[in-house]
């Protein structure tokens, strides 16, 4: 039967709900959606949970370009296949996969080196569209074209991928963990795995304890690190941060006239090994960098600060520090290859995951995490689709 | 007769020539001084030859701290132990030595990391006396104290230096080579191998082909980089980059409305796999910074700008491109350990030394040496000590 009812829906559009985004930072709108079948090198997935990121939020608010309506936000998931485009072997039928907005095409220069996570087949953009054929695989009932988010548009039962953004895993993973993986948590614990590369015994600053500050938290004590220094402005943030390895808390702002820097290097006795800016503030990472151990220290971004904002650092500390900075999307990860292994690990109980979902919702109150996000007591809301 | 003639120096003052920064900016004044015995870690050398550095120069010629007079400058040479102080078990009598600027105490943690090569116990600075007690050994014949630099003062027939800043070497090698490891080579070459780590088969992008910059050409040819693009103001820089390994040549400012970043990511299909900034503008580190590859690519500031200038980065650039940037002293080289190692691949015909020696004088000349480094014909010239 059930052989029956798939063989049904593939290669025909398949009518389910969507939480539409038809005006900038008003509630989405819960309504049915045709999804087309997949193109050649895509798969059309059934979304089984999916969470809610800074990002949505963020696009979802937007008044400009690139942020456009009527539009499916949505981009840390898990879902089933439900049928396969042409030329498509990665994946088949029934697979669990998790959806990656950074595509790992596999074929480019880029995918084929272990140092570089930055697809040049499909380059990373806020994009309406499929990656490969830069068109929609959404429509509304009235047949109105509706738009995609980060190749990923979760916020539906059904969504179309590309075989790039799909990244499969063990089926036997919980999937409002698995979910995580998408983006925010793998981007803060990538920052200090591959992008830092976190060695054991090392101390760590992590500037700003929001959930990707948090991941970064826990990617470094998975790494090893034996401090670990959140500042925060808000004096609650340390007790949620020890559940992520915070083992120190510089309250910024209330340092008796010290920089927190200078906080950071006293407490230290010269510096952090590995100093993140998860905050978006160009004068944080000013401050990240100061503090950084000389010789080695390394000075992380990951923070989003003001599109067009700059960094300034002093010529000479660069010159004569022996430090480095850096950024990475994704923290570093390469989607198809590193996913699978923090997952591994999760299962291990070596990853904390658990502690990152605080809330969990039904499909229809999506718009109730959306305001669980913004209040800012929740960490990561999962939302479960309609079984 | 030479064992005795040594027995009669060693615990003695010794008089002897030296070329004296008397006025800023003036001829050198080649004077007798007296050069007092090491005192415990220290050892008195007997200078075979010095080359000048761009930095002698830079000092000479400044007017405020810290620039003082009288004070004995140069800083790259050669020399032989003329006796040692108390304590001293790491050199003896007639060891030939190369001073380096940059302390290497050997104990303290970032001595002893190989991660770091900024001593803690003696950290880096322009100071005009010892590194350990803060005194000078130089006296003029009146009795006044003549003053250090950078823990070398090599434009003297004697200086004292700590065994911090003693790296000995191979009797075997030519002395108007290895002085040349002292700093700027060592610098360019540290930069391309220890730095930035260049790879076989990797593209390297130098701006600036002053001495620094064709050491890092060098250097990274050594390292085994295939495409080494020099970008210069000088057309006639190519011809002599050439003989460094660069393969390139970019005329900076010849670029038809292109900026030089726009013609490298051109040449090189996406960019050079590592940027290096040898002119001390901080409008080119952002230049380099634009034009090294996505996903791996580094940029290393060696160039010396004005006190207080800042470097500006583009805040998204640093977060999504996967770039980094980095700086280091003395090329990031650990004197006592990668100096050695650079000379016996000279030995080896691995390295090229013998073409940035372009001029060679004798002591008494050496006002000309800085004639010939400011007219920028020189690359090093050689100030070989009176028999």
């Amino acid at each position: 039967m059930e052989r029956k009812l798939a063989t049904t829906t593939e290669g025909q559009p398949i009518r389910c709900k969507a939480a539409v985004c038809r005006k900038p930072g008003e509630a989405l709108s819960i309504e049915e959606i045709i999804v087309a079948p997949p193109m050649p090198r895509e798969a059309r997935i059934r979304i089984i949970c999916t969470s809610l990121c800074h990002s949505d939020i963020t696009f979802w608010k937007m008044q400009v370009p690139p942020a456009i309506c009527p539009r499916i936000l949505g981009h840390e998931a898990i879902g089933v296949v439900e049928s396969v485009g042409e030329n498509v072997t990665e994946v088949t039928k029934g697979d669990v996969v998790v959806p990656i907005f950074l595509p790992d095409c596999g074929e480019c220069v880029d995918c084929k080196s272990s140092k570089s996570n930055l697809c040049s087949k499909f380059p990373f953009k806020v994009s309406p569209w499929m990656p490969r054929y830069a068109t929609s695989r959404f429509t509304d009932l009235k047949g109105d074209t509706i738009h995609h988010f980060l190749f990923v548009s979760s916020f539906s039962e059904y969504t179309v991928l590309d075989i790039a953004n799909i990244t499969k895993i063990d089926p036997e993973i919980p999937p409002n963990r698995a979910c995580l993986l998408s983006c925010g948590v793998s981007t803060g614990v990538g920052a200090a795995w591959i992008t830092a590369g976190v060695e054991p015994g090392s101390t760590v600053a992590v500037f700003g304890l929001g959930s990707i500050g948090l991941a970064v938290a826990e990617g470094a004590r998975f790494c090893g690190a034996t401090r670990i220094i959140g500042v925060d402005v808000n004096p609650e943030k340390f007790e949620i941060g020890k559940k992520f390895g915070v083992t120190d808390f510089v309250l910024a702002g209330e340092c008796e006239n010290k920089s927190v820097s200078q906080v950071i290097i006293e407490m230290t006795g010269g510096g952090a090994d590995f100093c993140f800016e998860c905050v978006g503030m160009a004068s944080l990472v000013h401050e990240a960098y100061a503090c950084c151990r000389k010789g080695w220290g390394k000075t992380i971004v990951l923070g989003v600060d003001k599109p067009g904002s700059k960094l300034s650092l002093s010529s000479s500390e660069v010159l004569h520090s022996g430090k480095s900075l850096m950024g990475a999307l994704f923290g570093g990860l390469k989607p198809k290859s590193h996913v699978p292994i923090l997952l591994k690990r999760y299962m291990d109980k070596e990853l904390n995951l658990d502690e990152f979902v605080t809330h969990e919702v039904e499909f229809k109150d999506i718009n109730k995490a959306f305001d669980l996000l913004i209040e800012g007591q929740c960490l990561r809301c999962v939302i479960w689709m309609d079984k």
